[in-house]
């Protein structure tokens, strides 16, 4: 049936909340933490499955390619030329990641909470690199046997290694993220092509957070046709949408406040990764995570607003049909009665018996419908029907 | 249809707050930041469209004029004379906040911020000046079809710059939030000409401040209105208005709340653009804004009181059609149900034939109706009507 | 209309909320501050409208008088047996408050705060005096057409300055709140004449927090009241009065938290002007305004609960309601319904010719309604009424 | 009426909370401060209507006794074996404590807060002495006119002062609180003999904490029992008292959570009146006030979700009755319709005449009958009955 | 019956919270504290009551055994091979505990806290260990009489002493929480083989932390289930439901919290009882508390939504039952009326006459009945039902 299936998509967002705690964790407790026994169980993907490309630029060169042998490319030293390297793999594998840890001498953990790909959105500060995981917003269009439904919250989990000359993104899924970043690196005098990978991982937070806004934009757009909803015909079906919005509010809250502590940690580290010509667009990050924190805030209020609305509005349904049940009531039970008075079968009724005892019976009962009508109407339940 | 309009216009409202997120940000995820890209796809904007003009003064010396050519402006010194510049630019346009960002070396961030009117009240420190952003408040009357409704908030942003002996004003828009201080600066002897830029930039948040005071009154009324309805005539309407104030409460002190924390920012600068005889004023407008927040929290308490008020209300009158309802259904089902006893047609049914047995059942019927009608009045569901 | 009244009276408390508004800042946004160019504008008030009083006292001699020439009187030096100088000024007049601040020395803007008399309670700290701005408790009855209605919420503003021996005292209405402290000056022997102003300062701070307390009675009698009163017969009025003590009890908390603060703040004042010795007092003040704030959290919390209590009986009276129609109906429709069946006019009713017929029938009505008197008696709905 | 006389007990309760305002002040507002003016208007209190003890101990030695001549006992210097001496003071008396404040010269106002006996739990540090208030929980069976009523919270205020050698309590009322630390100082080779003043504070505080445990344990009983009443048979009266537990609760917490304070601070004490070895008790029994806290918090979270699910029984059985009666009407109306119909006395109407026409009819009702069953069968409303 | 036997079920659920309470503090108020007394009354327990297990190794070594005789045991030094010893006492007793206390030196109040296996979990520094109070969380199926019920939320208290080279551990009940642990260290070349034990100790906090996430999934299943059920189907048990999951829910809260500080304690531990590699490692248990501290709160706020939604299905059923009813009232009760009047006995009804009056009569019948029809079709009555 329909309506059920509808219901169990609806049940299904639950559980991509919960889903956070279905795989945010080892398979077992108390297993082994760390990778390496993970990698060590695997052999190398295979070819194809995994999407590894790297960028060297500087100011004035730039060179872009895929990678298919890592180690030997890891092995090679960066370009003289070549200011910032950055590499991005995608849809990764923990054989890769094993790799990248080994060459990069990260920990094992950090190489777990990579392909743990649940965490919660952090900036971790080592000696000689800065660790920081992402989530990427995304709504998809989820239109389930004809029936528009309303769209899902989807995240994707981004994690990001800085290093003094290189910049190593891992993102969870296919598909380029980073394409306008790309874009403006292939274009000479760009301040980002001039800058260091301070200034490249500035440009991902900004677009991160940048993707947020549409769908803000999606939310607000929804509960305005929600409230509008609510005020003219507030079917059962609004309170459970109204509470799925409140539900990927409260999801989207969940990700975007560590982002805003995120952003602040990188503003205020202090081991010169970041250049000082980039602090104030960091700055910047910063109070556009505020903005989207306020706003969410603003719409939850307005969510909690909306089941007042309507609860109200079941409410005055209520008393409209009470109203119409007591004006029918009231109106006929008092005719019915007199009726059923001359209806009686006693041998000794005079009026029976009159020859203007039915037309008096007929005036009686207009005089008693115009007396009731006036009555609710003096009390309002007419006028407003 | 009239209430559909209503209900188009709440929505209206609604998209006042999303607009924040609509026009707050560059226009798609992952765009280049900063203006210097806008601005050269642009020339100069058409003469008239918008307007700058300039205040120089000091004690004893006043001299005010428009800008056309704002390059040659800008190139030349200030007069010996003057003490204070300020420059008002209204209705803003990508090309001209460049040029003043390249004539007064701010920041390209800072230039986007002041072109996107949707940033939070805040205020930066930079090396050699400060940047204000504010949000001035205003009630937008909406007579939709003769219908009076509630009038709506608009706010429009200020951005303030506050060098040594210079201070910039954009407005969003045209009209002269400024007028009460202009024509303060005329007149001589005034103590806003014996002071610096600082404490201009005092009147200013001052006059910010002071506008959000009508905007409350307005409010007040409003919820004052809002309770007579609610206690003495509740239509479902009343809630919807009550939704509304809520969100615009809402809204108000998002507003507030920065600006709160951008006076105590300005009144604690301490690289001496603030004298120390404004420190005063500037704790004024401090309190002034703790005094806003704190009545904009009681009016939002109130307003949920309210909520409660209208429910009650709502309820009171079900159980009031509920009573007439039973009133009337109680006293005359019984007496119908006699009237149908005697209408039956058995052969052998001794009342009858009983003379006296009309008059004998007509009594029944009074005694029972009194029976009812007392049993009503001592459950007090008579009096109360 | 007497109903009417009432709730306009509610109307009134309400701007008595947002007369804080109304009055607390200058009259039009963008209007010059300070105090010069009101008093400016002003001659000296009539004889009598403004009263000004001085106490000249150290612990063996005391000197009191009223002020009429108030520039002669604050040319003249403090006589030298003379510890501490109080003078009140009640009533008091822009003119007036200019006068003092020229010979005080006090800055326009305190002196404005002292004219708007809507300031939150607060200290200030100046280089020769502290300033203090109070609120006052007070209930005003109020009668209404021989309608017993709960009384109103007032407040009363009082500025005091502290300077080295002399302290300043401006009331917002005549009447004279100092009166307990005036009759303890007059005692020789008293703390309060062996210690400086400081404790004079300290004695009225105690004083208004003390005058807190029957107004918490106030409030707490009518909750005792309103909770009597729902539990044993809710009208829709008692929920008008628990909003309204909602509302004065978050009046109420908004000017007593500020006076928590204000407190500690003298009592950690470090410029000499409060003695060691008088610490402890100001610690003891404090401890009651702690107490004070408590007391109005819980009686907001009782006052919540009251609403849900409230809600509740209005439900199981609406119980109540249908449980009496659904009685008579159940019972009476079915009976009506065979009287119906024997009242038609079929030819051939082999019933209707049976001698015992209408007996039966009389055994049937009474079988169905015992029948439905114990189904409702087992639901429990009738034992229950 | 018994059911108001419990109506004035749910009252009672109520001012059990606002006595705290009653009498947690001096009488009149602006009256003196401090205890000397009382005391000096007082005699010696009459013998035997305040009890005094001492005891004196080492941890070899011990005296104790009762102290009829306070100013002589006082006088004598303390014995020189004896490590502490505790003075117990029960049912106390203005004459009295201002004895002691005379001897151990603690401050007016202190002695003030001792006698009236409405203080939050707090600890003061004075040069030489500390002064702990604490209130001691208790609850009080009430059974009014053979119903059992909840118990009600009743508090007992207790004040302490640590000397150097010498520690004395004041309790308010008679009734030995303090038997177990008496039993355990009787025996020779306690830890509590062996250490000083600072150790015997332990003892009290940790056994007015131990006292809260069965004061909980009360109120998790009554949860559990109105959870059990309201899932299965919810009365009107579970509300009210769901509502008195509330109450209770958040009284419960005003008392605790300042002891979690109090405890704190004594276990900081920096003066040496805390023995290093007897900090770990002290911490001990700070995670008891934390414990405790937080059971309270569980608890009234728990009383909120009782108030939804008594409001949701309360519908519940609305709707329940509201089927009974939709089913008996939506039956028997349309059969009565019928009857109805062949009642009437129209001359032409061929089914009367039929021979099978009124085993037609009956057949109809049969049908209709069974249709509207299986109707509400289908709604799922005759099942669930 | 069933039913009840549910409710008391419920019930125990509530004094598993209440438990806390019951057992977390010693019997008697003011009862001595510590653990010497209780010892002193027991012999040692009986062979096999108590399991005692040890564990030496170092990176090379390893060896495992039961232990019988404590006392000998005790007295033994290390191995000189071992860098740590692990000792495990399961089903704890007095005496056991005091034996360990009196070797290990530990203070007496923490053996008590060992004891009394209701504390919240906590950590503790002395001088030469670390004391650590942890719960481990169970889920515990329950199923009573063949219904199948909810699983409960069971605990279990583990305390940890770590010691330069040795680590204790205490569990509540039988049952071997430590089995993947154990497995590890059996594993030569594993990384908790050379470390010291402050790895053993993250080990551990790592399991009790993972154990958490099962229980987390197992109530985001049944919210899931429970939203389907109040969307499709809202039953009155659906809110007991909702109700216990809110309490389970703030259960965990109160377990988890303390938790979170807890690991932050531990790592930020400044003795050198942990190493710097081992830091990483808490790093990410504490990041997994913060998880789970956030799972939490969404819960508990969908579990709020759920309430809602359950109210408002059940006033949407009252609606449809509303409605069945004023249909069914309307449509036949004006019929009945009609022929009622035409089963009046009136000697002078011309209508009763005429030969086409009982077919127009049907005629009126069938217009009014599509009349109301219409009518409630356009009141959107029917097509919903």
């Amino acid at each position: 049936m329909n309506k059920k299936n509808r219901f169990r998509d609806s049940a299904l967002r639950l559980s991509g909340i919960s889903r956070l705690s279905k795989h945010g964790h080892r398979v077992k407790p108390g297993e082994l933490p760390g990778i390496e026994h993970i990698a060590a169980a695997l052999t190398a993907p295979e070819a194809g499955s995994v999407a590894i490309s790297y960028i060297d630029y500087s100011a004035s060169h730039i060179e872009t390619g895929d990678i298919t042998n890592l180690d030997a490319f890891l092995d090679k030293p960066l370009p003289s030329w070549a200011a910032v390297r950055w590499i991005n793999v995608s849809n990764m594998h923990p054989y890769v990641i094993n790799q990248f840890r080994q060459h990069f001498e990260f920990h094992t953990l950090t190489a777990e909470d990579v392909l743990h790909v649940t965490q919660r959105p952090r900036v971790e500060n080592f000696d000689d690199h800065l660790f920081v995981v992402l989530r990427m917003l995304k709504l998809v269009q989820h239109d389930a046997e004809g029936v528009a439904t309303d769209s899902l919250l989807d995240t994707e989990q981004v994690s990001i290694f800085l290093y003094d000359k290189v910049l190593i993104t891992f993102q969870e899924k296919p598909g380029d993220v980073w394409q306008p970043i790309r874009e403006r690196l292939q274009t000479e005098g760009m301040r980002i092509r001039k800058n260091g990978p301070g200034y490249l991982l500035y440009a991902m937070l900004d677009a991160v957070v940048d993707h947020c806004f549409p769908v803000l934009e999606h939310y607000g757009d929804l509960l305005e046709d929600l409230e509008i909803i609510t005020l003219e015909n507030p079917s059962p079906d609004v309170l459970r949408r109204i509470h799925c919005v409140k539900r990927e509010l409260a999801l989207l809250r969940r990700i975007v406040w560590p982002m805003r502590e995120l952003v602040d940690h990188v503003y205020r580290e202090e081991e010169g990764r970041i250049n000082e010509s980039t602090r104030p667009y960091l700055r910047d990050v910063y109070e556009h995570t505020i903005q989207i924190v306020e706003i969410i805030e603003s719409y939850r209020e307005i969510a909690s607003g909306l089941t007042d609305l309507y609860m109200s509005a079941v409410s005055n349904r209520m008393n409209e049909i009470m109203k119409v049940l007591t004006i029918m009531s009231s109106v006929f039970i008092p005719l019915t009665f007199i009726a059923g008075v001359y209806g009686m079968n006693f041998k000794f009724m005079p009026e029976l018996s009159l020859r203007w005892g039915y037309p008096v019976v007929w005036g009686m009962f207009v005089v008693l419908t115009l007396g009731m009508v006036l009555f609710f109407k003096r009390k309002g339940w007419i006028d407003r029907r």
